[in-house]
């Protein structure tokens, strides 16, 4: 499926999975305020593509897709309240603070990064298989929130804190959605599909950061320039944004050099990846 | 073992723990000062005494009791918050945010309370014991969420909602608890034992209501007062304090009656509750 068939898709599931989501109705239109606005849908989008090349099942993927992009979701709107990036914009829409108020979206957060160990936990699958998924999950929803506190709260200005940033804050999220459909069958590829999500994660972050120094706020959908006005670490904290370029190319071929290797899913793999990196 | 002696024997435990939480330092630093500044312990100390009327074990009986008092911090460090309750002072210490900054708190709230599932996921238990419980926390972590939601911005000012506020924000927590060392052998007594836990733990948060109205800001170890100045729901809401202490004795002595039931747990379990609900 196309990135934008699936897109519309996905948005109609994730808005009837919502529907049903919290028992107190008034906390439902926030929660569900956010994960609406939009988004390109990427981890889903990945989780639902490679789900083809396993046994994993096209609901499961569904579900384990709406459950990170809650997560993602929860995670956006602690980011952007006002001790801690202030932004009140997310996707071009007001961000969740700026119209419910910032208590509101703190609990909006909470419950949307909890939510994910609910669904994983209610998957119908082989008890083995979801044990493995379980275990990931909560592993890299913590690795989720130790980046964005080492980005917000830098001890050191090093390449090697930027590295272990990136790979907690972005990158072990796209791993987990790479090794999700791998966790079924013997999952022998379950680790290494989790690497390689999180090579593809690094990269995408890379281009992220040069993104926020290069765009407009339309193109954007959130403030640029923040990465600078908060003197965040980024990789153009030591890099000029044409060595930048330069180096998201070199690893983007080495990323498509790697994924050759797989030769039964290298031509899927292969597509979502110039597609996404592409944008 | 008597309360006392588990609390210290508690406390040397999760700092022990606590050392290996993180891999980032200078974040482990701000997510352990909350849980370590000290704490009555009663749900690791339910956890632990419950366990020993069945096969779950004391290792996993700690384990678990970490894991919800870790998550029961990270609650406490988001309520405190200045847009939410605005509290300088937990447990008669600073609260976390006005030691480390909001932005760290509101990062080590949402660490700490995505830690347990961690901890309940790589518990070594057979994998149907597991399930149920993982599946039983999952659903108690968003209940407490929904019901902090609605205690900061009730809709109505019902005793239905402020039934629904008392079950989720604290009740369902006490559910877990007394249910959590029932999820082995066939599991028959793990749903009764939430029910019974629910129970308890509403009249421990009615008791809560009265004591913020009636205590100090030594005894209480908290602002008192603040469910008044708040405007808060709480039974103070709907009765006088004379009217709410008699009712709160009258709930404790139908939960009494009610344990009796349990011919084979209720001497234990009578002990236990005298002792906590008396404090």
């Amino acid at each position: 499926m196309k990135l934008e068939k699936f897109i519309s898709f996905f948005d109609k599931k994730l808005s009837d999975h919502l529907c049903g989501i919290c028992s107190y109705t008034p906390f439902r239109e926030i929660i569900s305020y956010t994960p609406l606005v939009g988004g390109k849908r990427l981890r889903p989008y990945l989780i639902w593509e490679l789900s083809r090349l396993t046994s994993f099942g096209s609901d499961r993927a569904l579900k384990t897709g709406i459950a990170v992009e809650l997560f993602h979701s929860g995670s956006l709107i602690h980011d952007d309240l006002p001790p801690i990036d202030n932004d009140d914009f997310r996707r071009g829409k007001p961000s969740n603070h700026s119209i419910f108020g910032e208590a509101r979206a703190i609990l909006a957060g909470d419950y949307l990064m909890l939510y994910p160990s609910k669904v994983i936990s209610s998957l119908d699958l082989d008890h083995r298989y979801k044990e493995r998924l379980m275990n990931l999950w909560s592993d890299v929803s913590l690795q989720v929130v130790e980046g964005e506190f080492a980005d917000v709260t830098p001890s050191e200005r090093t390449e090697e804190l930027l590295s272990f940033i990136r790979r907690g804050k972005t990158a072990s999220l796209f791993g987990f959605c790479f090794a999700a459909p791998f966790c079924v069958d013997d999952g022998s590829k379950f680790s290494e599909m989790f690497e390689l999500g999180v090579d593809f994660g690094e990269i995408f972050q890379m281009m992220d950061d040069i993104k926020d120094a290069t765009s407009t706020l339309q193109e954007l959908g959130k403030t640029p320039g923040k990465d600078l006005s908060q003197d965040k670490l980024t990789l153009l904290s030591f890099r000029s944004v044409e060595q930048a370029e330069a180096m998201v190319e070199k690893r983007f071929y080495a990323f498509c050099e790697k994924i050759t290797e797989y030769r039964d899913l290298a031509g899927e793999l292969e597509d979502i990846f110039r597609l996404i990196a592409r944008r």
